[in-house]
């Protein structure tokens, strides 16, 4: 209740979107960060008229509604991100503004701004906490994202109670140390003080905007106003008796007589807003056909119409590759190749771009209010880039791909999940990714951290063994527009394995035999990344010992668990003694090696030295991967 | 090189240190939050007199030397906190002054400040763009931590270059934001100027203070000063050369004049500091024996005398428990019975102490500026809580823990790691724990978080069946000294188990029998938390139909996977069909259940629906279980 006012003068006189078509590319965006206050946002989307009806209000948090607890993209349409994790949003809302002004960059020719949009976002106490919300802003002052607007709701309370004890922050005087402009002090009940504060936002051209509005929690509840109990509790019956005679509001509940409604009603508006934009772009398709079918399909989120002739030639480039080659740099080399074909790529690096290696060949970073290019300086906020990124893919016209350490994903994560539970296409470029990067040691030495995105729903994780699965990766994860992807990928060179013509779509299958016995195989070695080609290794010393093994590359393991059956069995054939062998946590790979098998692998944190000498501490030697096999076969 | 003047006169004039005693109580705590700086605190440790050698600084970066890559706490005296994760040191450094002023409340009285030194911590721009140091530092301003002393190295370079196209905030407005004291514009290589900033920080009573040093990185470097070139690699041999001739330093490496040695050695002036402080707290020990005693307790880290009674009152307690309760509830009862025992007991949650329960009948919640009692507010920051949990921890006389949901544990989990990395003892109470939450919906339900944290090396997990079992669970987290426990509550009531006297032992290995078939069990069924409630009915059902079943609780997989072949073997043979269930994700289970198991779980993300209804959907019913098992036993 304590925002009702703002999201009235915000949507009525400002924003620029239409209920009849809540995708419109070049509509407003439109984000509550403070997720717990999705019944503003649902009984707004109503009122304007978005296909949200009283009834699906009245199923607000109950199973399969349209109006779930916290706000889902993926449920409610006019919903553009899903919140309720603090701080998210925001930094979802500074990747959208970002997707603007790079789409606008690329696309906006003179008299021709077909892409120019505002991004609106509600913040809370708790959203201005969180320490994304330091990463998202920083970065949003630091590119000069005008379009950019945030609304304070600075109501002096959060769950535990009033604020000041522990939130003791001068936020417009910290906003102002990141380059934003700060409007203060908006009495945020006030509509002509909202309306000036949004209009003063709106002027700005190279500074994002924060408007502090200050509320009353629960305004209009003679007893709850202003205090924690209205945070996430209900009112309970008699206060709402009372707060209905002090609004003067004598309709029953869920009843909106015909006046407010016509008042809030947008679908004429946005219909006339769209066939105005529509008509700007049918010139612009006029005067600049090529810029206007390419930009048709970014919005239509469809690779290149060529997308198979540029996957032949991935296949042919990297089957070619017969030097080892660390992962990573062959993740570059990829993006070499892939990312001149697809002008929809923006990469960046939360400030590891020499290390993570995301950084391709002619690819043009953004500076500040000068440059809105295809590739962005992060800086050390590998929270805030996920979460950016997965506001870019949620924008649209844009693929976005990010780079820390492995490790760091823990930084990210929930940002991960969030694009899992949102199904986006976001790529996740996570470099030295074992003990293997060396002398850094334990603090950067993942070990866990495979197996644990493995256990992200709806994500997938790849660790490719050589350059050729390494393109596959890159493959599988462009191709994947439904879901994010991460790449995990070695600092080290790894050595090449033989890929003969047609195991592209073996490899696909997230599991493959990558090196099959002479004969019947004895045992099975599953490994992954750096492990397989130290396996393939033990299974030609076995071979000498008459010793046939198979050795079964598993680079994305969620993606061959999905395989049928049948193809399962036929690369892992239960009736063979199995030994996993990967640099992280065995017990990931206790699914797959069965009662009778083993796991090779690191249980404990690693150590700060020379990658070779942590591989033999470790045990991850082709002599120990053998001696491990004959106790099993044995 | 670029802090090295900083360093001198922080450690030559002010650090007030003993090298032959590092782990004396009342030294000043020095952190390098930049971690990466580690050969900097190498050489101030073999400088000052630390047990740190000539041949160890030579063997920087080898396997079980004893200079890691990055500083490790666990390796290295005189190493306060092991750092390289950007952004935790500082916020490990806010612990430390948190535990500092806590601490100092509770011992000194007029006249014996026997509590009372400074904590000191070098940053870079790296952990100055990272969320966490937004967390971290806005608390300290907010608590008013005027001990903390934050020297930031502002040489404007990290890894991908200059800082400014990626990181142009005011961080001098940014701290004055955060209330703190900040002296800018330093000369980083003035010895006078920094003294003078280190003198008007130490004046600062109620106010941390940061003193922004201009630095030159690579300072004396002639081509290299100055340039990212000389961020994390090596000067080069003939770079070193031309260092040299500009810095008149015409010693081989390694060598260093005996002058030099002297006028750096702290071992006389440390022991005399020491001394001081021993005579101190001889008087009184004099004046204040109880006080005393209790603080020599503290700082040894030992539980109180009568543990053992205190043990035997819980579980007394527990066991009469005779009603359904929340294990969140359950875990609040025992913090009321066992934080009067404690007052190591330093309590606190991330704005969520109304739904984490984790504040007991008669903490004491500290006020900015005037209590620092044993409870804290920290505030919508679960990764600045983390870190400064361990900060706390790893400076002694304090057990911290703190709550918050546990999905959002995917926001603290480097520092959760970082805890099990170090070995200390702290703990993390994660509430609301499955989709049992109901109606938040999926952005609020852990699906995947439990099997992921227990893939942490050396982090122990708990998800406590009932009050007994939670009860337990805070015993052993107590218990636990040198690791981190993560305890895993339930919003939702949980019935109460029977429990045999003696049982406690049990549960404390991790797993056991919960419910024995009636005769010889032709299944097992494995289950945590709310499941084991559901699994013990659906044992009973298949009962009535002849089938019998034993249910194994399993509170603690890791401890469980921990105990001797015979135990387990006892509790789970292998010779018995086995079904899993556990609101999460399933694929941990597959290793105890083996290859003709099944497991019942969750491997989507959840909904948002009122609890009942969920489990429901997700077939976690003691009906659907009971299907589950006739299949298998078929």
């Amino acid at each position: 209740m304590g925002m009702a006012d703002i999201a009235e003068v915000l949507w009525n006189d400002f924003l620029v979107h239409n209920p009849a078509d809540p995708k419109w590319f070049n509509r407003d965006r439109f984000v509550v960060s403070n997720g717990h206050g999705s019944m503003l946002l649902y009984s707004l989307l109503h009122l304007a008229g978005y296909p949200l009806s009283i009834d699906d209000l009245k199923n607000f948090r109950q199973l399969k509604s349209k109006t779930p607890g916290h706000p889902e993209q993926f449920v409610t349409a006019g919903v553009e991100t899903t919140t309720g994790p603090l701080g998210q949003g925001l930094a979802n809302a500074v990747g959208m503004a970002i997707a603007e002004s790079v789409l606008a960059w690329q696309f906006n020719r003179d008299g021709f701004p077909v892409v120019d949009h505002h991004t609106y976002v509600f913040v809370g106490d708790g959203c201005l906490m969180e320490g994304i919300s330091h990463e998202a802003c920083s970065l949003a002052g630091t590119l000069g994202l005008g379009k950019l607007v945030v609304l304070y709701d600075d109501n002096n309370i959060s769950i535990d109670g009033e604020v000041h004890d522990w939130f003791a922050d001068d936020t417009p005087g910290r906003f102002e140390a990141y380059g934003w402009q700060v409007v203060r002090n908006v009495d945020g009940h006030n509509p002509h003080e909202i309306k000036l504060a949004l209009e003063t936002a709106r002027a700005s051209k190279d500074k994002p905007t924060l408007i502090c509005c200050k509320t009353i929690i629960g305004w209009g509840s003679p007893n709850k106003a202003g205090k924690e109990s209205s945070h996430g509790a209900p009112l309970g019956a008699d206060e709402i008796t009372k707060t209905r005679e002090q609004l003067a509001w004598p309709h029953a509940p869920f009843e909106i007589p015909q006046d407010i409604r016509d008042g809030w009603n947008a679908l004429d508006k946005g219909a006339a807003a769209q066939r105005g934009w529509q008509a700007l772009f049918d010139r612009y398709a006029a005067d600049y056909p090529k810029e206007a079918a390419e930009l048709a399909r970014r919005i239509d989120g469809k690779l290149p119409e060529n997308w198979n002739d540029i996957v032949a030639k991935l296949h042919t480039s990297f089957a070619a590759v017969d030097k080892p080659v660390a992962t990573r740099k062959a993740s570059q080399n990829a993006l070499n190749l892939l990312a001149p074909e697809l002008p929809e790529f923006l990469g960046g690096s939360a400030d590891l771009t020499e290390s993570n290696l995301t950084k391709w060949e002619g690819a043009l970073t953004s500076k500040p209010d000068r440059v809105h290019g295809n590739y962005l300086s992060y800086g050390v906020r590998e929270f805030g880039m996920a979460a950016a990124m997965n506001g870019i893919a949620l924008h649209g016209g844009l693929i976005p791909f990010g780079g820390t350490f492995l490790v760091f994903s823990d930084y990210s994560r929930n940002a991960v999940r969030m694009a899992a539970l949102m199904k986006i296409g976001v790529i996740h470029v996570f470099t030295h990714d074992s003990i293997g990067l060396g002398e850094d040691g334990p603090t950067h030495q993942p070990v866990e951290h495979v197996s644990s995105l493995r256990l992200i729903p709806h994500l997938e994780t790849w660790r490719p063994a050589d350059a050729f699965e390494t393109a596959i990766a890159w493959q599988a994860a462009i191709e994947r527009r439904d879901g994010p992807t991460a790449l995990a990928l070695s600092r080290q060179n790894l050595p090449i394995q033989p890929h003969p013509a047609g195991q592209a779509a073996q490899i696909l299958r997230g599991g493959y035999v990558v090196h099959e016995a002479a004969g019947e195989a004895s045992a099975i070695i599953i490994a992954t990344g750096s492990e397989v080609g130290i396996s393939v290794d033990a299974a030609k010393k076995l071979a000498d010992q008459g010793v046939a093994v198979r050795v079964v590359s598993m680079p994305c393991a969620e993606r061959f668990l999905k395989q049928d059956a049948a193809y399962r069995a036929s690369v892992l054939p239960k009736s063979k003694k199995r030994l996993a062998v990967e640099a992280g946590v065995t017990h990931y790979w206790r699914a797959f090696v069965g009662d009778d098998g083993d796991v090779l692998g690191v249980d404990t944190f690693g150590e700060s030295a020379p990658a070779a000498a942590l591989f033999e501490h470790f045990g991850l030697t082709p002599d120990n991967i053998v001696k491990r096999v004959l106790a099993l076969v044995g």
